[in-house]
């Protein structure tokens, strides 16, 4: 009984370190149930967007642009979702620090679009991926990006 | 009468759609015309510029350096006609937010020179390209940029 | 002989002289239709793929990268369909033409990835846009490729 | 008299060295004459080609794209002429090295685009720029650049 309390105890920390190799991910099947939910709420608003989703690299999985909209808003989606997962926060917290005294700091920031409309990903505590909206207000981009993530969360 | 009224204007949208699966482009011929004006202006004003005319993907179909221009202007003049294409706006527009409280965050959009002088070339409602000046103020860029467009509008 | 059939096929195949001044474009919806296809097929053959749909002027209407891809098939995909864009021609041209003598300097042209797997889409005579492919054998690619625009021929 | 044959001899090269600090360079009004002749050489075969030209520096002075050219060309034009300017040489010089054993180490070489098209243009034994042309057979874009600087020789 010792023995067995003895392998379990011997044994547990290399079943967490097993458990800790392994992390979530995020599939086409989740970029595409995402993209779709987002894409409904762009239709039922009125509003044609770029909707990006990126792995947790900074890679795309999926990308649409809807008819119509601007060309600028392809790269601008892309920047905000690669923000959103080089920084691990929503643009929109670079968006706000831009307004303090000194902020504008932030424009001289690598890869960080400071624009309302890009959102992490996260499942289980883990960074998986990012969703980056544009074509509308970016707060309106923004509206989208959470429609899109809820379905996911 | 009123049914069939009703009809049209209930089949109108579709007609509108399937219309728009066709769309106006600019021709080597219109942007000779637009360049023409443009240059004509700059030289009764007695400035140089370099002018600068993309088609509806940003890609260009003419451009001309008059003597003397800065080497700088060539650049940005394509980057305001790109800015002009991918935002459908004038720059003067992106100018105008940096000067109000957090517009500074449009420093960080991809594709984007908030300087006046870069025009969306519209025909029809549909952008077909954009003219994008540079050499002198950017308030004179603005200007023959508008006298491009002027004989095309 | 080969010389010949080297200089037929950097020809430039004229597509239609537009004396009208409007053109077809590729909708979402066609976008869609073109990648579900593709998609369909390379699951039939137990490929996974990336898949990219492209505009006239080269920009992205839709991409989507099925699990378990490597990395540089986003660019590589891109690339390709970037190509059938710039050169109205698929790749596979190219990749024929480095085979013949001489056809090395085509590693030097800009813009071009000559290897199988991007295809020109074409409406009514004219460019509209472009696919590619990237993920399994160049040759699987192309089989790829042809099954997602052949939806839309 | 040998002593102003001595003075005229001392004077020289203080002479030459004054002819050295001026060279020629290229104006609009040469580009857009030079441009003139290699679109009328185009139309008169039934070409469509772009058409560049660049100042000593390699940047551009004018670039023209004719209706229905691939976009490819735009980039390809502008690769052969800047060619022509940092090597000093026609591209058809790096094209024929590369068909010789060991040519394709050319491919490895900074801003060379070996593929016929580009010329060098020069006015009194100094590079003032450079055409480039694409749009047709490597050929033919070279009989074009040939009619263009035709005129300005």
């Amino acid at each position: 009984m010792k023995k067995l309390l003895l392998l379990i105890l011997i044994g547990m920390p290399f079943l967490i370190q097993a458990q800790n190799t392994m992390q979530p991910y995020l599939t086409l099947a989740d970029a595409t149930k995402i993209s779709d939910a987002a894409e409904a709420k762009s239709k039922a608003e009125g509003w044609n967007m770029v909707i990006v989703v990126l792995d947790a690299g900074g890679h795309m999985i999926s990308l649409r642009k809807m008819d119509g909209v601007q060309l600028g808003s392809i790269d601008v989606a892309l920047g905000k979702a690669k923000t959103a997962v080089y920084f691990k926060r929503p643009t929109k917290a670079f968006e706000d620090m831009m307004k303090v005294e000194g902020g504008v700091r932030i424009a001289t920031l690598p890869n960080a679009v400071a624009i309302e409309g890009g959102l992490p990903i996260v499942k289980d505590g883990v960074l998986v991926g990012a969703i980056g909206i544009s074509g509308a207000s970016s707060a309106q981009d923004g509206i989208v990006a959470e429609a899109g993530i809820a379905v996911y969360k």
